[in-house]
């Protein structure tokens, strides 16, 4: 067994997701949680996210050997902070944050005295809070590990062997590479995504109600990941700023590369690029990252979508 | 009846399925098809999209009263202006081309003895060629029609009820309003897609394996419609040129605001962005345009998609 009783801060997608995949993988471990909105606690007690869901977060952290902080990137200092003495001496730290250069060093600084070893679930839906989690979010999803340079080894591999049980493939990094590679993996596409369903809402020329209706070419696509938490990607923003900013600079060098091409009407050039990108999509595939049916197996090409 | 013969131009995912919607949803009415491609003849035939694939694009329409022209945006006056002798007189030319400012342009001068109707179905996958095509393309989806401003009413009133018959909600728009809406729903996403797919890929201190791996984080949502078909969007790019132009030059602009947002760590700026972008995707829902289960309902949650 890995831990014997994992306590769990922030009980939104991530916590609830891993409260349940605890219960259904590891059903001899003990699950403990807390959340700072009691309404976000009332709900998980109903769906039963964790065996107890505290009213403090000390109650939740005083008897773990895991404790996972799932705030926003923003909080994690300032939840852990607080807890200090209230986590056993013992006790592993670990987060799921999206970005770890930057929490990383909050957790350091917050639990100076504890182990602290940063993980990230690249699992995620576009739902958030305590409705949204369920136990096989992590299934067949990678999970980096970005472990400071010394650490306890022998935690080091509990943690990894937990994130396994809950059937995440591990793979172990270092803080600032992790951050470059969800840069371009994650935080670019969603700030595209929040970018152009801003512009698409704000149009004098064509109305809302048309975006919507023809959303079905390609629009709506987006709007999934434009959907996400708000706080959660602000503070991913905020938090990984040099590394997104590197990455946008890229994309907008290209951007314009093919804004060119259509301006002087170069078809080769949109061709050659069109055809390089195919590939991508068809590598996600074989590596099991991505549902192979057209549309992403949609459901409303048989009419289960209905218009209202 | 809304007609008797419909003769399909080109055997792509558009052709085929309304080859197969004919049949399984106006089984009184006669279909005939022709590909310039023999692979793809052949194909169309094995696969029964209609019901007599011809070996000359001049036998196809020979007897129609519905010519569909199903080829690129770019090949359309191509494919069309042989074909002037061998449509009958009385028979309706119609398109399902993305763009339709120039295609109604190129049809018509290609034409000018026929009525011709453009049209747009607003629905698609990212798969292409003689397999992609099915039967219910078109259900719940929208088809843009967009008559000239003299035409036929009869054969207006009956393109409208083929379409709809086919199971598709019918909207009647002119050709440059048309190209301003699909610049906003469906061009600029695709061309945004095609760029972070191609930034993606080209970078040195991240791997193209590292993208793949971890493209669940957002990433993987983009390659799917940066998979479509590059001849098409390549037309599709400099047959609605100014609309797209016009569009990118909106979405630079917004991008540069969040962008400035990040580097100033204005967190207030992008929380009130992404809190607004969220209501967009609830209308899509709501108006039955995407499927309202999380991560579109992709199957890889449960497993279905293994680890190669």
């Amino acid at each position: 067994m890995t831990f014997a009783h994992i306590a769990i801060i922030g009980l939104g997608l991530q916590g609830g997701s891993i409260g349940l995949a605890v219960q259904a993988y590891l059903p001899d471990a003990r699950v403990t949680g807390y959340d700072l909105d009691p309404a976000t606690r009332a709900r998980a007690t109903e769906r039963g996210l964790c065996h107890t869901v505290c009213e403090s977060a000390e109650d939740a952290v005083a008897e773990a050997d895991l404790v996972i902080f799932c705030v926003p990137p923003g909080a994690m200092g300032k939840a852990a902070a607080p807890l200090r003495s209230a986590i056993p001496a013992d006790c592993l730290v670990s987060d799921v944050g999206s970005s770890k250069k930057r929490i990383a060093a909050d957790l350091a600084e917050a639990l100076p005295d504890h182990v602290v070893i940063p993980a990230h679930p690249v699992a995620g839906t576009e739902n958030s809070g305590p409705d949204a989690g369920f136990a096989t979010l992590f299934r067949n999803r990678w999970c980096i590990v970005t472990p400071p340079d010394q650490t306890d080894l022998v935690k080091l591999s509990q943690l990894v062997e937990f994130w396994e049980a809950l059937g995440a493939n591990v793979e172990i990094m270092s803080p600032p590479h992790h951050d470059l590679v969800l840069a371009v993996t994650s935080h670019l596409p969603h700030l595209i995504a929040y970018t152009i369903v801003g512009t698409a809402s704000d149009l004098e020329d064509v109305t809302q109600g048309e975006v919507i209706k023809y959303s079905a070419g390609g629009f709506r696509d987006f709007t999934r990941i434009a959907a996400s938490d708000p706080t959660m990607w602000r503070d991913v923003f905020l938090s990984n700023k040099e590394a997104v900013l590197t990455m946008l600079q890229r994309f907008t060098e290209d951007l314009t590369a093919l804004q060119r091409a259509i301006r002087v009407g170069d078809g080769d050039t949109l061709f050659d690029h069109f055809t390089r990108t195919r590939a991508i999509r068809r590598s996600i595939i074989e590596e099991g990252q991505d549902d192979s049916r057209p549309d992403f197996g949609r459901s409303d090409h048989d009419g289960a979508a209905k218009k209202s």
